[in-house]
C-alpha cells in the first residue's frame, strides 16, 4: 500500500537530491510503454515496493481505456509481491529477467504473456553493460539513505543495483525509511569493467572488502527520488520436516567423510553456498548439531537461518548479495546490528556469484534442484521440461566453479506421482560434468570420479524405493541395446516418464 | 617404433639425472597392473611414445599368458595414436580421462572394456590433487631437456605436465632428442594451490608470464628417463571446403557486427579462443580475409593455421597449452624459432583453460559441437545420445566464461542423413544459459536475449533445408500443447529423430 504522506527527508544528507522528491504516481508517469527498467531486488530483499505499485496502476489504467502498456524487467534475483506479483496480475511485463519466485510472473512466463531469458546471476549486469539487451531506460532502485557526498546507501540487498544505477539513463530512487539506518556499513560495492580493462578480482577471503561502503550515483540521471516505507515481506520459516533433516544429515556425513579422508580442512571445511529454503535449512541446521565452529560462508543470502548460527558461533562470517529475514529476523538483526556487522558483509551479484571468486576460495556449493537423471545430470528450471518454475539463479556459478558440488531434492514429489531421479531429465541446466554430489533422504550419490555405468548404481540407490525397480529396468535395458555405448539409454523411452506423467498425473506405471 | 640405440644425452645437464637412464621395456616394468598413470600431451602434442609402446607390448604379452593387465590414464588432453591408440589396441586401459580422439581408444570406451571420465579440461588436475580420484602412481613425461638446476624444460605441450610430476609417487621422464632444443623459453609454468591458499592469477593479458620457463621435478621420485627420438603424428591439413569456409565467413559477418555496433573493440576484437580441425580454420581465415591486424589469441592450441596468421601479422600474440604442428608446420617452426618465440607461449591447461582468466579477458569462445537443439542447447560429446566421440574438452571452460560463445558446425552430417539442428538433444553438455549464438553454412543464430520461443525461430532458420519444414511442424505442434510453457515440447516425440535414425539410418521421415 502506498502511503503518499511521508515528509521524513532526515535521510537526504546530500540537499541536491531534497528537489528530486516526488509521488509514486508521478514516478510511473515518466516511465512509458515499452520501457526496459532495472530494478533492485534479491530473493525477495531491497526491491522498491511504491514505485512498481503506481506502474501497476498506471497499467491497468491504461489497459481498461484499451491502451498497451508493458514494461521490461530486469532485477539482481526475484522480487517482492508488490513488485513481480503486482506488475503480472497487471499483465504489465513484456520481458522478465533474471529470476522469478512469483507465482503470477510464472503464470505469465508460462502462458506467453510475458518473454523471460533465463540467465546466470553472475552475468547479467556485464552483458547488460555489453549492450546484448540494447539500453536500459530506467533503474528503479530502494535506498535506506543518501550521504553528504551525494552517495547512495543500499538496503537489503546490493544485487544489480550498482550496475543499474551505471547503464540506465534514468534513474528513479525509493528512500524507504522504514529500512533500519544502521544497514549503513553493511556493503562492499564493487564492479568490474568490461574486458579488456579487467583486473583480477582482489578477494581473498569471504570476509575481503574490496569496494566501497556506497553506491554511486550521476545525479544528472536522477529524475525523481520517492519517499516510502514499507518493509521486505518474506515468508516466514516452516519447521523442518523429517525428509529435509534427513537429507541436511547425509550432507553433513558426506563432508564428515570428506574432512576424515583429508579432502577438506579439519574443523574449517571451506567457504558454504546454500540456497534458500527448508532443504538448505536443514543442511545449516545439521552442520550446528555437528558440531562446527567458526565457519565461513560465500553464498547469495542470509535467512533467519543463517542469523542463529552466526549468534551460536557456529558461522564466523557470511558473505552474500542479499539479507532475506522474516519480520522476527528483522527484530533480532535490528536489536544486535552491531554485532552483524563484525560477521556480514553483502556484495553486488557480479562478485558473490563470481566463477573467479568462487574457484578461488574453494566454496562448498549446495543447491537444490527438480530431478536429475541416472547419469547425474540435473534439471533446475523447467517442470516436465515445459513449465518454467523460477530460472537457474546462481546454481550454475555455484555448481560450476564450487571445489564441491552438491545438488539436494527430497526423492520424489506431488504424494509420489513424481520421481526426482528419473531415466532422462526432461530439461538440463547443470550437466553430468558439473555434478559431483546429489543428495536424497535415501542418501547421497558420490559421483566424483565415475564414469555413467558406475553413476547410474550410484543413483538409483538414492531413489526413492517405489521407483528403484522401474529405474534399474531401464537401466539394464538400455545396456542390453545393440551397441549401447558410453551412456546407455532407449531413446525412444528416455522422457516416457514425463510423457506418462503429463497423460495419466503420475510416473507409475 | 622404440629405438634403444639412442645414447645422446647433452640435454641432460644435471648429472645427478645421468644415473637414471633405462630403458622403455624397463620403465614398462615398473608399471604394474592396475596402476594409475598421468601421461603428458595435449591435442597429439608432447606425448611420450616410446614408454606407452613398452607398456603396450607387456600388456599384450601379460593378455597372452592369461595375465590381466590394465592401467588407469589421465593426460592433458588427446594423445598419440602410439599413446591412447596402442594401448587401447592392447586392451590395457581400464579407466581414462579427460578427452581423448583415438578411435581406438573410443572404441574400447563405447564397448566398456574403458571406463572413461568426462570433465572439463580446467579442472582435471586440481580434482586430483584434492584426491578426489585416488592416488596417481606414476607420471610419465615428455621432456626436451633438463636444466643444470634440475628443472625440466617441456616440448610442445604443457597441459598437466607439472600437476602430474608433483602428484604422482614415482615419475618416468622421456627425453625426446627429436623435440627442437629452442623449445626452451616458450613455457610459461604457473599452478595454484588448493583452497584455501589461493591468490588471484595474475594475468592480464593474453602475453603476459607469471610463472617459469621450467617444471620443478622432485628428483628422488624419478625412477627412469628414457631416450627417445620420435616427433608428433599430427594429421595433416586438409584444405577448406565449401561448407567450412561459408561457416567461417558467416562468424566474421557476426564479429563485424558487434564491432560497428560498438559491442567489440574496434579493429582489435577481444582474444580468440577456437577449437580444432577444419571449420576453426576457415575462421581464422575468414578472419584474415576481412582484413584484421595485431590480434591476440587465448586459446588451447596453435595449429598450422595459427603460425601463418603470426606469420602475416593477422595475429600477434597466441597463448595455448600446446603447439600442435604438421609435419610441414613443425618445419616452419624450427626454421623461424626466434621469431615465434616473440609471439607464442605455452601454459598450464588449468591457466590456458581458466574460468577466471577466460572471463577476465572476455574471450571470444568458438567451437564445434555435434548437434542443438531448437532452444540452443549444445550436445559435443556422445552421438545419438549414447556413443561418445572425444569428451568436452575446454568446450565448457571458455562457452561459459567467454565474453562471446559461438557455437560452429556443419548443418548436417552423414551425407544428410543427420540434421546437427533436432527438435531436442539427444545429449547435453552445454546449456541455453552459455550458447550464445550457433553458426551453420546457412548463417548464425544470435541467440542472446532471447525467450526459448524466440530462439526457435532462430535455429530454424540456420537448419538444413531439408529438415527446416520438419523442425517447424515439431515446434508449431508442441506450441499448441495443453499447457504448452515456457519451453515447449512433445515430450513422446522429443528424442524420435535420433530413434528414427537409429533404426532407418536417417532422421528423414
Amino acid at each position: 500500500m502506498i502511503d503518499n504522506t511521508i515528509t521524513d527527508t532526515s535521510r537526504i544528507k546530500d540537499a541536491r537530491f531534497l528537489s528530486k522528491i516526488i509521488k509514486a504516481d508521478d514516478a510511473a508517469a515518466l516511465i512509458g510503454d515499452g520501457s526496459t527498467v532495472g530494478f533492485s531486488g534479491f530473493v525477495g530483499a531491497g526491491s522498491p515496493l511504491y514505485v512498481p505499485l503506481a506502474i501497476a496502476k498506471k497499467a491497468e489504467n491504461l489497459h481498461e481505456l484499451g491502451k498497451p502498456y508493458k514494461i521490461n524487467i530486469y532485477s539482481g534475483a526475484s522480487t517482492d509481491v508488490d513488485l513481480d506479483g503486482a506488475l503480472a496480475r497487471a499483465k504489465a511485463v513484456g520481458f522478465r529477467t533474471p529470476f522469478n519466485t512469483d507465482p503470477n510472473m510464472r503464470a505469465c512466463i508460462n502462458s506467453g504473456e510475458t518473454k523471460y531469458l533465463d540467465v546466470h546471476l553472475s552475468s547479467l549486469a556485464w552483458q547488460v553493460e555489453a549492450g546484448y539487451f540494447g539500453n536500459m531506460d530506467f533503474a528503479v532502485i530502494e535506498i535506506s539513505g543518501i550521504t553528504e557526498n551525494g552517495e547512495l546507501i543500499p538496503t537489503t540487498s546490493v544485487g544489480n543495483n550498482q550496475a543499474w544505477l551505471n547503464y540506465a539513463d534514468k534513474i528513479i530512487l525509493e528512500l524507504n525509511i522504514h529500512q533500519p539506518k544502521e544497514l549503513d556499513g553493511f556493503h562492499d560495492v564493487y564492479l568490474q569493467p568490461l574486458p579488456p580493462h579487467r583486473d583480477p578480482i582482489p578477494l581473498k577471503t569471504a570476509r575481503d572488502r574490496i569496494g566501497t561502503p556506497y553506491m554511486k550515483v550521476d545525479f544528472s540521471k536522477v529524475v525523481g527520488i520517492v519517499l516510502s516505507s514499507t518493509e521486505d515481506r518474506l515468508n516466514k520459516f516452516t519447521p523442518l520436516d523429517d525428509i529435509s533433516i534427513a537429507i541436511g544429515d547425509h550432507v553433513v556425513d558426506f563432508l564428515k567423510i570428506e574432512e576424515t579422508a583429508g579432502r577438506l580442512p579439519k574443523g574449517k571445511l571451506l567457504p558454504l553456498q546454500s540456497g534458500i529454503g527448508n532443504v538448505a535449512n536443514a543442511v545449516l541446521a545439521g552442520l550446528q548439531r555437528a558440531g562446527y565452529r567458526g565457519l565461513d560462508c560465500y553464498s547469495e543470502v542470509i535467512q533467519d537461518g543463517m542469523l542463529e548460527l552466526i549468534k551460536n558461533g557456529v558461522v564466523d562470517f557470511a558473505s552474500a548479495s542479499a539479507l532475506s529475514l522474516s519480520p522476527d529476523g528483522v527484530k533480532d538483526f535490528r536489536a544486535n546490528v552491531e554485532f552483524y556487522k563484525e560477521h556480514i558483509v553483502l556484495r553486488p551479484q557480479e562478485i558473490s556469484n563470481s566463477p573467479e571468486v568462487i574457484r578461488r576460495l574453494g566454496v562448498i556449493a549446495m543447491n537444490g534442484m527438480l530431478e536429475a537423471d541416472i547419469y547425474g545430470n540435473v534439471n533446475s528450471t523447467n517442470v516436465m521440461g515445459t513449465q518454467i518454475m523460477n530460472g537457474i539463479g546462481g546454481s550454475g556459478d555455484f555448481a560450476r566453479n564450487g571445489y564441491l558440488s552438491i545438488f539436494l531434492t527430497p526423492s520424489m514429489a506431488k504424494g509420489g506421482a513424481i520421481s526426482a531421479i528419473v531415466p532422462f531429465v526432461s530439461h538440463l541446466d547443470h550437466t553430468e560434468h558439473d555434478s559431483m554430489v546429489i543428495v536424497t533422504e535415501y542418501g547421497f550419490a558420490d559421483l566424483r570420479g565415475l564414469s555413467p555405468k558406475e553413476r547410474a548404481k550410484k543413483m538409483i540407490a538414492i531413489a526413492h524405493p517405489d521407483y528403484r525397480q522401474m529405474l534399474q529396468d531401464y537401466f539394464d535395458r538400455a545396456c542390453s541395446e545393440p551397441k549401447a555405448g558410453h551412456t546407455p539409454h532407449i531413446l525412444s523411452e528416455a522422457l516416457s516418464w514425463h510423457d506418462r506423467y503429463k497423460k495419466t498425473g503420475t510416473m507409475k506405471i
